[in-house]
């Protein structure tokens, strides 16, 4: 048997972020940065006013003077002239201040009367003058590469004058549920069948990791279907298999693409729920596609999903790869000591009076109760060899909701 | 002056959710549920096998009994006839227990040869059994209404046989900004202008709190202009306007579309950054669509985005609407006391040796300064009033990834 860590660490050996795109600024937000983003402009502009007032020279912002105004600059346009001594230009928030200039009287510290303004408040040279280029200047990196891209980096973007962003392709994952007892949702059920769930619910969690699924037909048992799955798979950059349970261990998908030159291991893994994972790249001729060979009972392929398949989603798209976020929480109640596998309790989770985030074992993790998996908050995660735990005590936990999942 | 809790109690006053529309459940992650998802179906459909193996009576599996296998139960293909005694049938994973069978033989536990198979570890009744409805029940409610549907509520959905599923609309958020001094990005600048940076970040704000953005042309300071943006939002569920400082306190747009009958109210509210907000409604004739008129500065638009816009997308989500989720972290340095106005630092995060989330204010908290603000991790939240708090204090904090902003 295998780590989860060593398994993850050879998944995502395999993977190599994908190539560039581009996409309008408008549509950029949450993708990947491919390059950085370099300021094609310096922001301000030009020393700017911080707020409503005159501008005027700081040696004439003397308590109870009066200046002549001699024009107004509203943000976008700018005065022409320039200030000299007694004179003060009526400004906004964002106006340029004009040649001459050194300080601001603020709206709320000054009298208006006809051309003149009275000073009710001394001034101070520099005060509430936004320099150029305080934000940024023209050349800045202002958003790095390898960034997923926030509201705000597509406001700053938008700012540095980048209608275009660089990201990385969305990863294209291939999902294929296997299995004759398996009907697609609202199609007719097969005798002792049951609705498939696991394709759907690993489509969404593609999407979540930032990948676009494509859902492939669920495979028969025969040859030909396993050749119509290599060659629908051409151009993807993964292949996620679920199920077969029904022939044991492995599934005619895997041994049908075996049969067609796919390498591939079989890794006992050290983890529960989840053991046996498949991981392999299709023949050369078939584009070497990796393939991902999940186990098919939907709390399994869930958690493994969230340690394998997350991660090699990041890789794919750039982002840095590894184990799922984790939180501290307290425990709820005691657990017992765990054996030689990592166990991924699903847990609900609440918070105390003292707003710590508290988690409790549901008492049963049977991997196959699909209701309770959506009910869980967190997988509480316990290493293998793991004491025995009192209530109270410290562990770390996988916050699901915060992962789209 | 009012308060922060008061504003966006007044705001979301004037929201309801969205009227409910059909998707496809392979469209339905993260949007959110409008009606219960009710199971079609009982899961498991009937007592099954939790592992590969072999069903036969529980009083025939003692240790070295001998039994005479008479068919197999691949899943999906479930057993016709009734296990007699002295009989057994090989099972897998998700197989139906047959008829007269109660009790599970492991398939590690036994050795098949040819017909027979002898029992290595006598069995227990009803051990490694699913027992029918297990997981859910026909009628049970799988996934509640008002819930932001999970990766795992998609499968959920699918194993309870729904091939759609009834979701809120998204809102339609029209979103103007206003200013003779911006322009798009990579269009010509004018003189002493700015690249338009709200608009973008507030569309980019609206998808990641679930709605559809429309970005309305820079509006014109012209009553043609005003009259346009009234026509041009009809349908829309919430009409959000930024800038307008070249003229102070509050733009033309909301000046023209109140001469054109807007019900609007101008508050002071006791936050920074950010103070003055409109929030309003066209007249009935143009729809009666809410305004909310946003500070034009970019960090004080996005701090009040996540204080009023946010909830109020989730208001019209059908999801509970209050203030923005906090976590609590401890202060890297020393900050002083607060006035009167709640306050939202800017700062980033860390985790210190013991995993505990520390968050550092910058030292300089402009509100023009968008690049630091897309530098920073979280908001700290200052109370009005609150005290001076030394290094290591608790305070509470918006986390600003978490919130895909």
């Amino acid at each position: 048997m295998i780590s989860v860590d060593e398994a993850r660490a050879r998944i995502l050996a395999d993977f190599r972020p994908t190539p560039a795109e581009i996409v309008a600024l408008a549509e950029a937000w949450n993708r990947v940065t491919a390059a950085p983003v370099v300021a094609r402009l310096t922001q301000p502009p030009a020393d700017v006013s911080a707020m409503d007032g005159y501008a005027l020279r700081a040696t004439d912002g003397t308590l109870h003077a009066t200046l002549r105004v001699i024009g107004a600059a509203p943000a976008g346009h700018p005065f022409d002239g320039s200030i000299g001594p007694g004179q003060a230009v009526r400004l906004f928030t964002g106006s340029v201040v004009p040649a001459g200039a050194d300080a601001i009287l603020l709206q709320e510290d000054a009298t208006r009367d006809g051309d003149t303004v009275r000073i009710n408040e001394a001034v101070t040279a520099g005060r509430h003058i936004r320099r150029a280029g305080q934000d940024f200047a023209r050349g800045d990196t202002v958003v790095p590469a390898g960034r997923r891209i926030t509201a705000r980096d597509v406001g700053l973007a938008a700012a540095a004058n980048h209608p275009w962003l660089s990201v990385h392709r969305r990863p294209r994952i291939a999902i294929l549920a296997t299995g004759d007892e398996i009907a697609m949702p609202g199609e007719p059920i097969p005798p002792g069948g049951i609705v498939s769930s696991n394709s759907h619910a690993l489509a969404a969690l593609v999407r979540a990791g930032g990948g676009v699924p494509t859902v492939l037909p669920i495979a028969a048992d025969t040859s030909e279907a396993v050749a119509a799955v290599a060659d629908a798979v051409a151009g993807s950059d993964l292949l996620v298999t679920t199920g077969g349970a029904s022939v044991g261990d492995h599934d005619l998908v895997i041994s049908g693409l075996q049969s067609r030159g796919m390498v591939v291991d079989f890794w006992q893994i050290a983890m529960r729920p989840g053991k046996p994972l498949v991981f392999g790249r299709l023949a050369p001729q078939d584009g070497g596609v990796p393939v991902l060979g999940l186990p098919g009972n939907p709390v399994s392929a869930m958690v493994c999903s969230i340690l394998f398949l997350l991660p090699a989603l990041a890789r794919l798209n750039g982002l840095p790869a590894g184990p799922p976020p984790t939180v501290t929480a307290l425990l709820g109640q005691p657990v017992g000591a765990n054996d030689h596998r990592a166990d991924h309790l699903r847990a609900t989770a609440t918070t105390d009076a003292a707003g710590r985030l508290v988690v409790t074992p549901f008492p049963v993790q049977d991997s196959a109760m699909l209701r309770r998996l959506a009910l869980a908050d967190a997988l509480i995660l316990r290493p293998p060899h793991a004491p025995a735990l009192p209530e109270g005590a410290e562990v770390s936990v996988v916050l699901l909701d915060s992962l789209g999942l």
